[in-house]
């Protein structure tokens, strides 16, 4: 992966960190119950995030290197389209 | 929520922040990308798993606080089932 | 379920398995593969939307039979929020 | 996609649109609501295995075309691997 690509995932990991701690402090400060499911779901939505970018990295650098253009921006999106929707 | 219920779901909590951690490790050291995402997942499915437990919970305790014994328990784990498949 | 309820997920449901047959039909004539996936996935998320409102039905109907009014309201609509994010 | 793929995937969206149409009789029956949603989810989780045939072939056939023998076999097989868990 591309160096800033790399950076850009350790960033949107930290904070998923940093939320996750908050959901655990929630709980321990017996906090609602629908809230802290909330959260949780928050921060799956944020990994699923960098996931998306992750394969975004992997297509793009490693499976598609060859491909050339417009072509291999195409089959990308395409492939991570769908994964977004799953 | 009960206290020994509480516990059990920042101890989940707190194993899933160090796996998330070990993530953002592997993203700065480079490893394969697929490998990075199946890790994402595995986080993202032991937080669904907490979802679970305080979803179980909260229909447990607060929904359904005035349902008792094995009924209580039946509704319960219905709800719970049909939000683990999804 | 209540009547109205229920004539309301058949209609939806009627209409999924219309479109799951123009699926079929967009393979059978050998439509893009992203397309395909994409008709699929609307189908699937039609379907979640049926399993919301069937829950919904469950927990205001069966579950919460003699919760009254705006409380039962605001705890069969957190629930199926919840159902919803996962 | 080759012909025996489009084959078996039409013929595995014809057997999720039976199982449709049995979930709308079950809710015209007045079956009971957690049954409804599990068999609902039962379709949407078929349609999600068909998704992954039609992923494969589309990274077979059409975007690793070139890529030859062993090494788009295992490519295809991680893509399509991520695409199950998520």
């Amino acid at each position: 992966m591309e160096d800033h690509v790399k950076k850009e995932i350790a960033r949107r990991l930290a904070i998923a960190e940093g939320h996750l701690k908050r959901v655990r402090k929630m709980v321990e400060d017996g906090a609602y119950c629908p809230d802290v499911i909330h959260q949780s779901q928050a921060v799956q939505s944020s990994l699923r995030k960098v996931d998306q970018i992750v394969l975004h990295g992997h297509l793009h650098s490693c499976v598609l290197g060859d491909v050339h253009g417009s072509v291999k921006e195409k089959i990308t999106d395409e492939i991570v389209g769908l994964f977004k929707r799953e």
